[in-house]
């Protein structure tokens, strides 16, 4: 049984409840933030910090919890080695449910959790992802990392249907995001093309520290939008979370990237990008 | 103390809560009903039910809840007269966040609780509202009545900040809706206008009713979207909701609304659909 935090108490996971005038159940007034955990440390806290500043001011949260000293917590008191750390922060809870903000002052629901996974050996980095492209329908302001995330679920679900691992989104004849991380690929120059992080993209801290390594291994770099045709004649694509780190794209409707397996430059940006999680 | 409902029992509202796992709360996989109480009982709810089950298949929900025993019980053991009765349906609490849909079988967390509010002894209806146009941000599937509203709670807290009662959005020139309601005009020749129920704006309960109030007063009806210009060149505007029926706009972007006060056309359909809500 996991220990979970929630509003300022280490609980049992099965005893972590809200109430149901909860803000994020009934408006999705709420934001998130996940960081990997590598060698029992979470990863990149700066970034996911000033994004998680960003997105509450946004959804018009008024908090100023101390995470750091919390996430550590969790992680001794679970004794995560590998996996996730996973902060939710809503609008909090109010005496009835009714749309303006709440008064100031009253207090945001706030709760944290770990996650057991093998972020590093993890068989789709081996084998790649196969994806469809389908039509980004979610809301424009995506700059900010909220539970706005139906559309997602669907394509989740979509993906399932149709037998593939992801769905990556298209608007306007561009490729925004896949349905839970960045998307990028390498193009047929070998330049990294990646989505610019405006309002139509989550500025993923994954996505940061790609670009970075990238840079470092001597690729140019194009934060701009890519086509789905620029997508299919592609050298490699992948896609950047903090869930998953960096994986493969080998295949697109049915068509496959480059020779159809999981790129070399892809491979390498991933490795490195796990060397540097080690590091903390 | 209210009594609500949750999963299956009556319960004190303070003791009503929910997982910090309930994919409501982390995803906003979820959707929801409001309908007016007058005189004591619940309205419209055969096309309630019917939207309810639309929104439950597009969100992804599997649920069948028996509601009209619960939302009568809620309504006598709160001795509510007038006001709301609001229920919400979440694809469930799993044992741990993931984005796949939970397994077959997985319950749907349920709850539903009273508002007691005025809802024909409106001051609004008699003074009308203020409201600005702001650009519609919102995702795309919104036929269905899910908790995808982190926008229409930004709406309203614009709407505050600048001093009037409302925002009605715009998209692709033309107006979608209100933040939460139906929006409709009577434009220049008399006819009364509103934007077609297709993805792009809730099929609103309240809307069908005053569509066919409307034509029983001899009205013409366009269901077809209209543009600023023409609401500010409109007769009368009005909005519809279960929470707030037929309320009068008087003044868009600072620009009166015909002779700046309540319509005459708007006032008659509420009165008639007041006196149908009466009826039971």
């Amino acid at each position: 049984m996991r220990t979970v935090w929630l509003n300022g108490d280490f609980v049992p996971e099965t005893e972590a409840a809200v109430s149901i005038f909860d803000r994020g159940l009934n408006f999705g007034q709420s934001v998130y933030e996940v960081t990997p955990v590598i060698e029992g440390h979470y990863c990149n806290w700066p970034h996911h910090q000033a994004r998680l500043d960003r997105s509450l001011a946004t959804a018009r949260i008024d908090d100023a919890t101390d995470w750091p000293p919390i996430l550590a917590e969790l992680i001794a008191r679970n004794g995560l080695k590998e996996g996730r750390i996973y902060l939710q922060v809503t609008a909090g809870a109010t005496a009835d449910r009714a749309f303006p903000l709440p008064e100031p002052g009253t207090t945001a629901t706030r709760f944290a959790f770990t996650q057991a996974d093998a972020l590093i050996a993890n068989p789709v980095a081996e084998r790649g992802q196969r994806i469809v492209l389908r039509p980004d329908l979610r809301w424009q302001v995506r700059s900010a990392k909220t539970t706005q995330l139906l559309y997602a679920v669907l394509m989740k679900a979509e993906a399932k249907d149709v037998g593939v691992d992801d769905v990556w989104l298209v608007e306007n004849g561009v490729v925004t995001e896949a349905t839970s991380s960045n998307a990028h690929i390498i193009d047929a120059r070998g330049v990294l093309v990646s989505h610019p992080v405006d309002f139509g993209v989550l500025p993923g801290v994954t996505r940061i520290n790609v670009v970075a390594i990238a840079r470092a291994m001597g690729l140019m770099v194009e934060e701009r939008p890519f086509t789905p045709d620029e997508l299919l004649s592609a050298r490699e694509a992948f896609s950047s979370g903090a869930g998953t780190l960096v994986l493969p794209v080998v295949e697109v409707d049915g068509k496959p990237i480059g020779n159809g397996g999981p790129g070399a430059v892809t491979a390498e940006i991933r490795e490195r990008y796990i060397a540097l999680l080690r590091q903390g």
